[in-house]
């Protein structure tokens, strides 16, 4: 069985790969792997076929069978990603410590810097007409200012966070490029450039073609 | 060398075990191993000694020698917690499915259900005075309550998410710990019973009292 992932039907950021199936699709590509992917519509998240996939009706899924043919379905991006990670050395590293750290910055990647990114987005996108815009865009930005001084602190003039390209790294540059074109990235050259050498890998670059041609044959 | 964990010196939950340590020392006890603790005051979180260890000024962080007695240390609640379950059956199984079900779920605590709840609590503390407070509270409450509901439904009248206990369910329980007493969780008696049946494991009590025995004697 060919592993499936689950995608949006229609790409809600016109097929700029925000999404978090971009992550799977990027770390795939890296591991030399691939899957099907099946799109879900909007209505469809909230269904029971769905729902069993996914407790908290989101993509990306993943179902595949191991080699006795039991079948294992899996959630939420992180999740997937280390599991296809933990079977490649393009995305962990062999060396146990190494590979523990890498593991680290996948956990700040989720849970340090995309919550307050993710936020801004929609505070962009739902909160405009409110009276609040500015002073809570504001106390967003500054949070994430902060956060990326301190990530450009570690990063220093390297070309990755931690030795060699990982798991790591992915997952802070897909939640990173939320902010490709912002003043927030741009005032980092350090961490702009980081963001644009990944986005420079064969491997992003045929995983965002694929994102791509979801959207455009959608539109 | 025993490992080093570090936790805030004045515990701002007064006592009440939610700071991120607590999940470390619990898998701790879980795994049943030892740690010492060194204590960070709120300035010292800011440090260059403790940024050497955390990128982003936080605790918890982890500090210990493998076999050869290499260093190795990594930041990150999620990142520590996954690295001794991994050594640990009774926070992982050793099916390789089911490990991997679990880590979802503990992607899912950290990803999906802490951010809400999480914001909750700080606008709880710092934005009761924001003219937009109400508002602001009401649509977190509202993520909130949805996610408990697709939790409930997923949990059923099962004792733990999948199977046996896992660090997807310590994970899962730390988060939601922040709304015992709210409504929130008291609408959902699975899932309240849930939190109740975790907190009585006989680790979680050692290692709150643990994480208590620091409040007492900074008070």
């Amino acid at each position: 069985m060919t592993p499936i992932l689950t995608a949006f039907e229609r790409s809600p950021d016109r097929g700029q790969g925000l999404a978090r199936d971009m992550r799977v699709r990027w770390a795939l590509e890296e591991a030399g792997r691939t899957c099907d992917v099946r799109l879900v519509s909007f209505d469809a998240l909230k269904a029971p076929a769905h729902l069993a996939l996914s407790p908290f009706g989101q993509i990306p899924t993943w179902e595949e069978a191991d080699a006795d043919g039991r079948r294992l379905v899996l959630f939420e991006s992180g999740a997937i990603v280390l599991h296809i990670a933990e079977t490649s050395p393009a995305l962990l590293p062999a060396d146990p410590n190494a590979r523990a750290r890498a593991i680290s910055w996948l956990f700040a990647a989720l849970n340090t810097l995309e919550p307050p990114i993710f936020d801004r987005d929609m505070v962009r996108i739902l909160e405009r007409d409110q009276p609040w815009f500015e002073a809570r865009l504001a106390a967003l930005e500054e949070t994430i200012a902060r956060r990326l001084a301190q990530l450009a602190a570690r990063l220093g003039q390297a070309d990755w966070l931690d030795g060699d390209f990982s798991a790591g790294d992915l997952m802070m540059v897909t939640v990173l490029r939320r902010l490709n074109g912002s003043r927030l990235l741009a005032e980092h050259k350090t961490l702009a450039a980081y963001v644009a050498r990944a986005e420079a890998r064969p491997a992003f670059r045929r995983a965002f073609a694929a994102q791509r041609a979801v959207f455009d044959a959608a539109d």
